[in-house]
């Protein structure tokens, strides 16, 4: 096994980071590591806010409820976005681009392009041992975040990351068994994933069992169904849509 | 700069691979480290088919009208997918799930849980010494893509990735100044971003026309605004809400 395969399993979301900066080479790495990323038709339909100012990221902290929003040694914002496809075009074809941007599949090439990007910056923060955090929750108040960031239309802030060097080492968390996730040539009928899953929820349980931080009886399929029954998220929808994407 | 960082700086995308299968092992290696990237709320909501019948490759390559999709080592489809999620509850919960399910919020944490899992799979066989290709060119006829492996509601092949020992050896293609990416606590005005974007033409223009391989006169913006003011994959949109996701 190679050292960057090892540091792919070995991957576990830190949330508790030393009081000890990023340097500025720290960050230019990081970014020009998501930025060699695949990217959609050359597109490269996104960017990255670095937040520093303690203000925002209070503010931020706030709409996520999470205190290493706040509480970590950088705070990177990914965003899809197609608003500099914009620049630089008369009327007559900003007209045409609104027009087109606003299917699905211009917000699925912008969402990925975004999620790709943050993955090797991800990667590289890890290989040179920091510990990082993907933060949904930001999209608590998608709406709020924009307005903090100034995002114009045609940008989307998807998530965060929380960047530092790890003052804790959470256990790793078992992921669903190769066979539940991966088929070959055709999606394998219910039955046999069924199986699978099950498989995993009881494995699930003793590890929820067994660590050391937060000890509980649960299962895999008991928290899905928990957390898919409560509505979540509602104006996401709303507001990618007031954006200019995703609206038919 | 450590390894796995050479590796992501390293990146181009390989079109052209030799004869040569991958192991079984690598094929799990690539699986298991797509597997341990971080997950929206745990929910792994993401499947990897592995396409090796040479029928559906065919097809596959028909829709996307590119060679390697069907000439290549191994080929995967990410989907974004909560089918899971569905299985093991009682028609009462599934209705709420159903409900939940079909808002922006869950199309987002879907879509970017495969792609991460995507990038690590990209890393992982990077650093193998193996080169990949993204395939977005699936979503050509994204509804026959679905048919082809077999995909039920809540599942949405998103984009395919093609493996192999490289044999050939493509220019790294330039990426945008990073000031034109990543900006520090405010979205930048589209002036500054602006003058990023008209020496990034420049710096482009010339490296196109150096290139040993289809050397061309173009620009990223000449590029962006021609690509983006033809309509694309408009069923793309209409596709995924059949599937049960994104439509409120």
């Amino acid at each position: 096994m190679n050292e960057t395969i090892e540091t792919l399993l070995n991957h576990r979301s830190i949330r508790q980071f030393k009081d000890q900066p990023l340097s500025d080479e720290q960050i230019r790495t990081i970014v020009k590591s998501a930025q060699q990323a695949s990217t959609s038709s050359y597109y490269q339909a996104y960017s990255i806010i670095g937040v520093t100012d303690a203000h925002i990221k209070q503010e931020l902290s706030n709409v996520s409820g999470q205190f290493y929003v706040r509480e970590n040694a950088h705070l990177m914002v990914f965003c899809a976005d197609f608003h500099r496809a914009q620049l630089q075009s008369d009327e007559e074809l900003k007209e045409k681009m609104s027009e087109n941007l606003q299917n699905t599949e211009h917000f699925i090439v912008a969402t990925v392009d975004a999620a790709l990007a943050a993955q090797n910056a991800a990667i590289a923060a890890e290989s040179m041992g920091l510990g990082i955090c993907y933060l949904g929750s930001l999209r608590n108040d998608i709406a709020k975040v924009s307005e903090l960031l100034g995002l114009p239309d045609y940008v989307i802030p998807l998530f965060g990351m929380a960047f530092g060097h790890p003052d804790h080492e959470p256990e790793k968390k078992p992921r669903l068994p190769l066979d539940a996730v991966y088929f070959e040539n055709q999606y394998a009928d219910d039955t046999a994933i069924e199986e699978q899953i099950d498989q995993f929820d009881e494995h699930l349980n003793n590890y929820y069992q067994s660590r050391s931080e937060n000890s509980r009886t649960d299962t895999f399929t008991g928290q899905i169904h928990r957390k898919l029954s409560k509505p979540k998220r509602e104006d996401v929808t709303d507001f990618v849509r007031s954006k200019g994407m995703n609206r038919s």
